[in-house]
Order: C-alpha cells, then structure tokens, then sequence
C-alpha cells in the first residue's frame, strides 16, 4: 500500500482532467476499477458536472526570469482549477493571488476554487515574504474546456445482491494522507475481497469530492435501497488512533460493526457523532438517501497541523497505519459476512457440553476460560433475538471468539442457524 | 427591574390583604394585570380560601414603654398571619411566641402561620438573649375577617389560543430575592412580550403561595389544556448561575427548550429533576393535572443561608442577575415561538450553496464556519421529522444560529415550512 | 447461622450422596425441608443423573504406613467424586493424580471430576514439594452405584400461588463462604417468613450445583411460569460489600428491588450485568425459561483468594455479614411483598395536609422533613401508573418510608389502593 502512495503522489489531481484518470489507471494495475465519465454540463441533482480542467505548467518568474513559484517543483503551488493566465504584474498585484499559511510558515497550502473563476498561487509564507517588489511574470497554462468528470467504481458481485459500499475520494493533489492513504487501503481491501468467497456484493467508489458522489447518486438513484452497510474512508494512513463517524442513523448496524471491531482492536478508537460535514457521507446521508454510511478515518480531517498543506507528505503516512485500516476494514467486513442469528435448539438448561469434549472435564476452578465463555454466552442468546453482534455487544467477548463459538456448536447440532 | 424591587421590599405581604393588592396596584403602573379576588370560605378543590388578614401595627414594648420589637421597623418581626393580641406577659410567656436564628444570631427569620390560628413574633437570637426579665405588652393590632384572597392576572394573546404561562408568587413580605425578584423578571417580561408579535398566547399569573395556584387552578380548571409550555419563576436576583428544575414529565419541550437556552448561555447551569416541593410547580405538577411547567430560579430555596431571613434585602439582588434572567426568560420564548418544523425541498444530495451565495467560495480550509454549519445542520435534518429545537440538541449550533439558517435558506426557497 | 455454619462444616457433599442428606436433615431442625430423590439414569433434559456417590474414607500413606494424606482430616483431600482405588504405586504415578495451588502453597485446593471417571488427591503445595521418592499405598473407599441424587424444597403458601424463588447450592464439601453462608441464610429467611403473612408463596431450593437446577427444572417443568422473582444465594458470609448479579432480563422487579435495597443499605454496592456463568441462574436464566431470577452474593465466585480452597473456612464467615446478608434479603421480601400501586384519590393540586395533622403548621422553614417528602412524593405519583418501586427509585426516599406514607394516605382516605 505505501508504494502505491508513493506512485500515486506526484499525479496532480482535481475534480476533474487526466490526473484522476492516470491515477485510476495505475489501480486498475491491481483491481479491475471502471473509468465512468459524466459529460460536462450533466444536470446532478442540483448541481451541474463542470468542464474539464486540465493543466500542463504553471509558474511565477521574476524579473530575472527565474521561476520562483514553480507547478513543476509541486503541484499544490497551483489554486486548484485556476483560469489560464499569462501576463506580467507587479508584486502588489501578484500578492492578490498569493495564498499562504502564517502559522505555519514553511507549509504550502492546498487551495481550490472550483466553482468560482479565478486563478492564483498557493507558497510557503517564508517564500511569500521574500520575494522582492519588481515585475513578475504569471503563467497558469491550464484548460477548462467542456469534457468529462471521471471517476472509478468496481463493483464485486456476492451470493446476494445487498451492498456494502466503500467510497472515498481522489481529487486531491500530492496529499499524501489526505487521501491517497484511503485509496491505497480501498484498492487492496478490493484486492482481498475478489478472493474470498462473499455474500453480499461490494461496490468500490473512487469519486472526486462532493460533485462526485451527488453524480454517482444521481446516476444510481434508483439502486442505492441495494446498500446495506456502507463506509467512506479518509485520512488511513496518519499515525492516530482510529475514529469512526457515525452514518446519520447513529445505530445502524455498520455503526455498531465498526464500533465493535475497533474496540476489540484499539485501545481508546475515538467514536464521533454523525456531523452533515467532512467527505461523501455528507451526500449518501443528505436526507433523500438517509442511507448507512459512516466514516472511517484516523486523525479526523481539520484535527491535524499537516491537514491541507505540503506537510501532509509522505512522512506523514505509516506503513503500519496503513495495514491497521485495512485489518480493521477486513474485520468489518468478516463482522458483517459473519453477523448470523441462531437458534438455541436446547434451550431449557445448558446442554452438557462436557459429553461433546466441549468443556473441561476437572471442576472447581475460579473461571471458565475465554473460549468457554463464548459458548455459554452464544447459548444463552441464542434465542433468535439476538444476532452474534449482539451477543459480542452484551457479552464483551470479541466477535470472532463468538463465530468460532456458534459454528462449534452448530458441528454438534445444538444449533440452528436461522439465515439458511 | 432592580428599582421595582426597591420599590416592592417594603410592602408588608402575605396570602391575603391590603399587602398584595397594593403590590399588584404597583405593577399595573408597568403592565395591565388584572386582580382577581376569590371570597373567603371559597371551596377550591380540598381547600378553602381562608379569612383575609389584614395589619396595621405590632409591637413588643418593655417595662419601660420602650419598643423592643417593632413591625414599623421590618414587617418580618410578625408571624406572618397572627391572630391580633394585646396583652401584657412575663418574658418566659412571651418567649413561647419567639422565633430566631441561632445558627444566624444577627438574622430575624420568616415564619409564617397560616392555617393554625396563633401569634408570634420573629427577631434575631441577638436580640432575643438580650431582653431582660420584666414585664413586656404585646399588641398585634391585626385583623382576621371574612374578606378576599387577591390574584394578579395578565393574558397577551397571540395568534394562536394555546398558551404559555408564566407563574411567581407575592405573598413575601420584605424579602427581595424571594420573590420581589422574580416578580420584577414576569413583570418586565409581560412588558416586552406586548411589544411583540406573539404567536402563542401569554399568561402571567401572581399567585399567593400555594392557596394561590390552588385557587387559579380550581377557577380554570377547564382551560389549563390550553396551556402549552410554563415556568414558575422565583429567587431570580441572587448572585447564583441559574437552576431550572424540570416538570413532572421532564422532557416536555419547556424542559428541553430552557435547557438548550442555558446550556448556550451557562457555563454551568444546573439542571435539578422535579420534585413535588418548591413553588407553584407543586399544583401545576400535581397528577390531577400534569401540565408541562417547569421552575427557573438562580439559587434554589433553602439552598442559600439568606433564604427566608432578613438577609434576603436589596443587597442579594443584583441588577446584572435580574437581566440576565430577564434575557434567559426571553430567550426561551423565542425558542417556542421560533421553534418550526422545516422540510428540505432538495433532499437528495446537498444543495449547491455556492451559486446562491450561501457559501464560500475558496475550498480547501480546515473546517467550516459556524453559519455555514448551521446551513448544513438545517439542510439534513430538515426532513420534517426535527424541530429546529431537535437540531439543536443534535448539532450543538445555538437555536438562533439555527433559526437564521433555516430563515436564509427559506428565502432561497430550498426549505419548506411545515407549520404554516 | 454461623452455628449452623460451623455444624454443616465438617460433613463431606458432593452432588449425590449422604452427604448432601446429612446436610438438608440438619435444615430440618429449623423448618420443614422435604428431600426429593430423582434415581441415577433419571434423563433429565440433555443431562442424566449420575450414579450416587459415597465415601468412608480415603488416604495415602506412605511406606511407613503413616497417612501422609488423609480424607479424615479435611474432605477437600480427596477428588471430589473420585472412582475408588486402592493400589501401590511410585511417587512419580501418584503425583498424576494430585492436585495442589502453587500460588497459595498453604491450602488445598477444591477439585471435581463428576462426569469423568477418575480419582485424585487434593493437597497442599507445600505437602506436595515435601513427599520423598518412594513407594505409597492410595485408597479411595468410595462408592459409585445406582442411587439418587438428592435435593431439598420448602414451600410457604402464600395468599397467592405467584412465587418468589429462593435457591442456593448445597453440594460443596468443607467450605464455608461457598456455600454454608447462604444455606444457613436460606434457611434463617424461611424461619422468618414462616412466621409472617405472605401475599406471595417462597420456594426455597436447596440444590446441588447444575445438575441440581436442571433436575428441578425438568421436573417442574410446566410451574415455572409462577415464579415471579428469583433469587439465587451464594457467598454471603464474607466480609466484602454486598454484589448483585441481575437477571438475563435485566430490569426485572426483582433486579430492581435487590438494586433499590442495596443502595439503601450499602455505600458501594456491587450491581453487575448478567452472565451465563455462576450459579442456578445458568438454567433458571437460559433462553427456554428466562426467568426473572438474580443473584445475590458478598463477593463474588473467583473474586477472592480463598475461593474453592481450604482457605474458604470458617474464619473467613462473619456473623455480622450473615446477618447484614439476611437483612438484605427480609428488606428486599418485604418491598416485593409491599410493592403496591396506589391512586389518588385528591389529584388536582395537593391535598390540605395540615388540617389532617400530616403536615407541620409552622410555614417558612427551608425544606420539608424527610417523612414529608415522602408524603409528597407517594401524592404526586399516585397515578396508578407508578408503583411504591417506581416511586423510590423516583424520589430516592427510602422503600419504606413511601411505604409509611402510603399507609398514612390510606387511612386518611387521600388514596386507593388498586391492587385489592
């Protein structure tokens, strides 16, 4: 996963134009993710699929003829959908295009302005108050000319046609946390998930930001009852602790799978209310969809110094958080295969597991150990109430303690299993 | 407010009399409350309206004529409702009829006898260790008669009959934060409510303690499912963070409305539970009727040392704390008649705020403003399924931040307004 | 009880036998337990009663002769339902069958094997490390053979057939906390309760462990449904806070009640979350009978040191514990026994207590007394909708002192009681 961070990061990207179609491509090298293309002028819901944007050079030279702002040096240098320009100014004239970050001075910001014509230059405060008055010599040499918006979906048919959804987006220039950290988990849970036998079927979306997920759901308005459970990933590579946000629900059924699996993995996971805020929840959960989509992410965007800056690089993001998100996105994923419901079928008293080699035989001992634990708890609930995340809810017993638990005693008949 | 209070403190009060008329007589120089006399003998529910007691002097006088206790000096000194008195008694006699403070020595407390006939007089403990042995003449020129109990009422109507009420008692004599206090807060507030479109109608009551809701309750008993949302209001002027203590029902929309309000003013208001003891709550809570009132006071009764002492004078209250429970008062009646249900007409998908000028247009900042959440809070749950109060308690936006939201939004015809 | 707990010491139990006879023929002496006998082979859902256990005697003694281990000293020596055995054997094939607690080198540990045919010694640590090499003579004088397994049942009708269950295990051997204390607790409460009216019936089983439970189930199979609170005994003679382990249900009466009684009596109780581990509540609570039955304990199983050791005698039992363990369990009879519903029969404001003598004439005073509140709160929720429970956990006044209350409004005709 990190070197596809790493590959992935020189690519400028935006909304739209052929760095997000590059940088679907080099997925499609380990997962067979579609190219969709929504045409320019496409009505989405309220919104309209703006016209291509696409950038070749861009530089600030000084009188010298020294590019003293350079695209070539860092794509983030560029205001993110700028017009094309090409003329001379002055410094007090440049100055009005010139986006920095005083409190960090050695950061250069990540700014866009996709909906709003203009241009600019986004350096490192430091730089911007060393350069000298004189002429300077502005060239932006970009498009923004009716074409396509494109974005990637894969989608990974199970025993059933129910859903679960993964989206997150790919937009962003060289940010390396933000959010090529959740594409590389993305593509290679993908990769795992073609594997493994499944019941339900998996949707991956590669989506720019917020136009991208209204078109993908304008395009699927009909389809979306289809998703059972759905997480967008952002920000899996920083060195935090994991944070789940939860869907609009609040205790949907992925809310609590996700809530389980980084309990039983994390030692303090931070679980954050639902906020009309942050990525593409802010679509699947406006409330026309409503639907069961929460978030997953480490640090939370916003709540670190690199958010949104070149120091979100490529020292920023771990090779270990990186397996962590996509161990705890498996495990939430085997969670929600796994999530049966049981029938007890010797429900009055516990059966005596001791003559199925089941318990141990000596007694008077201070406990039962973990594994026995599991199976008292699954006897106990399994009343066709309760499924076995609810039983790890009540029980404490990690989820896998207690499938290994219910396919025991399943081999020995003194279950059923009610979702055959 | 602070010299209406003045203006009250030194009126002798009590349940019934020429105390309370010439109290309520002061008010109407402000507002048009109506008084309201119920006849002795008057059955209301399992009570009675007792004989009206009236006082012109009392007094304990020494051997040497001197007096010792004087009512001219603070009607406190007086069990408030003696029977009258005159004679003459030993000091051993005359200390049966003696209520002090010693834990207090220089206070002279308030006590009251209203449905058991006897007399007595109130001084400090000071005072009572220091009165020599001797003869003593004791007068209560009082009087006991068929008469009236005296009730303040004022009805501002609104748009709609159902009401909210407003409660506080007048039967203290010269004791400021209880209640002068609160009465200055109704009377001030039923002042502005004139002033201003309503779409509730408002009734402010000023009831004798206990008889007094008693009284209004069995007089009104068919209209009070009129009544919406209420608040007793009493101890208002002391230096305390406000106390709201929920009604019976305890999450009826005065509890979450006054709640929300000081959580955005307070830093730490204290929310108490109901409990059948307090003030006028204790009739409108009782099972008979159940109304959703709820009491706001700054430092609950008994829980201050100067609580029904003479302690409770013009320095207890303070003008900053009569205003901000004015203001806490107003706010609350903004949330209720603000409080609308709303409908997002573009549901699926967020909106595109930025062609209408609702957001800003430079993307890529670490998080959104405090209004343009509010616009984002509104737009989601406005599903028809949440108050704006309900996006309150979820969002923690104030309910104004909220309001001006939804009115912003309305405008640009993206809401629906479920209400009208 | 703690003479009753120093008599049953000394004798040998194990699930069947003389001993577990002996035992419920000394309960006799106090009330009238009958023995239940349920023959060996009897199927008893997925269980069959064992063969009966007997012992005479049990040691091993070494080439000298002497009894270096001696089942006449402590039963706990031997292996709790060990096959009989009488042979010689190397210290190397005799430390197979022995059974000592390195961590505690000073006590014997407390062993079973009742569904797996073995034998074994049970000894000290220390006695273990200190047997030399050589040649021991083992005897086990015990019998396994077509019998009964035994159980004790009392019965106290009541006006109604609904039950209150008392339960506790009586198959461990010489230990003292678990489980003499709440035998000789079970005991002394059907003393009491034999001497009182009852508006429920108390059962009271005296059960060996599991198999107990399960034959009792099996064969009442079809009145359990008039168990209306259950209470399992267990290790109430310690001198730790008292624990109560709630029911599968969770918020059954008796969870509540045992809960309410707690926090009246006890600083810190202990309240935890059901688990299908412990005691009868294992069966009582499994999904076929989910039945409304806690536990109450001192310390829980496995929660001190001494448990299931020779350390667990009779110094570890402390009368004072017994008593406070009685008390509780009389406390928590009585407010099933008084949990009534009541209505007012006055609900529109508050009754005029004063003119009845249930309220103190002298107005003014900071706060009501205790016994009045409770007045007050027994008025306010006397809606046929809260019963005397409801209404401590409500008020945080004392079960009884609602209980006085409520007696005091019924005679003075201010409630109905609805349950007659």
């Amino acid at each position: 996963m990190y070197t596809l961070v790493t590959e992935l990061y020189p690519i400028w990207r935006s909304i739209t134009g052929e760095g997000v179609r590059e940088t679907l491509r080099r997925l499609q090298r380990h997962v067979p993710v579609s190219l969709v293309e929504v045409p320019t002028g496409t009505e989405v819901f309220d919104w309209t699929i703006p016209r291509e944007w696409n950038i070749r050079d861009a530089f600030v030279k000084n009188a010298g003829g020294e590019r003293v702002i350079d695209f070539q040096r860092s794509n983030l240098h560029v205001l993110n959908y700028s017009v094309p320009v090409h003329k001379r100014m002055s410094l007090s004239e440049l100055k009005e295009h010139l986006f920095s970050l005083p409190e960090h001075p050695e950061w250069v910001p990540y700014r866009t302005s996709y909906y709003d014509e203009r241009w600019g230059f986004c350096v490192s405060h430091r730089q911007l108050l060393a350069l000298p008055e004189g002429e300077y010599e502005v060239c932006i040499d970009a498009s923004l000319e009716p074409g396509h918006l494109t974005y990637g979906e894969l989608v990974l048919p199970g025993a059933s046609g129910e859903e679960v959804l993964f989206s997150c987006h790919v937009c962003h220039p060289s940010l390396a946390n933000d959010n090529l950290a959740a594409i590389a988990v993305a593509t290679f849970l993908a990769k795992h998930l073609q594997r493994v036998p499944r019941k339900y079927s998996y949707r991956f979306l590669f989506l720019p930001g917020t136009i991208g997920p209204i078109a993908w759901l304008s395009r699927n308005e009909g389809q979306v009852e289809r998703i059972r459970h759905g997480l967008v990933l952002a920000c899996l590579g920083d060195s935090g602790a994991p944070t789940y946000k939860k869907s609009r629900r609040g205790t949907a059924e992925i809310d609590r799978a996700v809530i389980q699996i980084l309990r039983e993995r994390s030692p303090e996971p931070r679980i954050v209310e639902f906020s009309p805020y942050g990525y593409e929840e802010r679509q699947f959960c406006s409330p026309g969809f409503n639907l069961p989509v929460g978030c997953l992410m480490r640090t939370p965007h916003g709540q670190y110094p690199e958010y949104h800056t070149s120091a979100d690089d490529l020292r920023l993001v771990l090779p270990a958080s990186l397996a962590d998100s996509l161990e705890t996105c498996s495990k939430v994923v085997d969670l929600l295969e796994g999530n049966r419901t049981y029938l007890n079928r010797n429900p009055k008293c516990e059966p005596q597991l001791g003559k199925r080699g089941l318990y141990r035989a000596l007694g008077g001992l201070a406990d039962a150990g973990g594994d026995e634990m599991a199976l008292l708890w699954v006897l106990n609930l399994a009343d066709g109430q309760h499924s076995l995340l609810d039983m790890a809810e009540r029980s404490r017993c990690s989820f896998d303690a207690l499938k290994r638990a219910a396919l025991m005693l399943l081999e020995h008949d003194l279950l059923s299993d009610l979702n055959r």
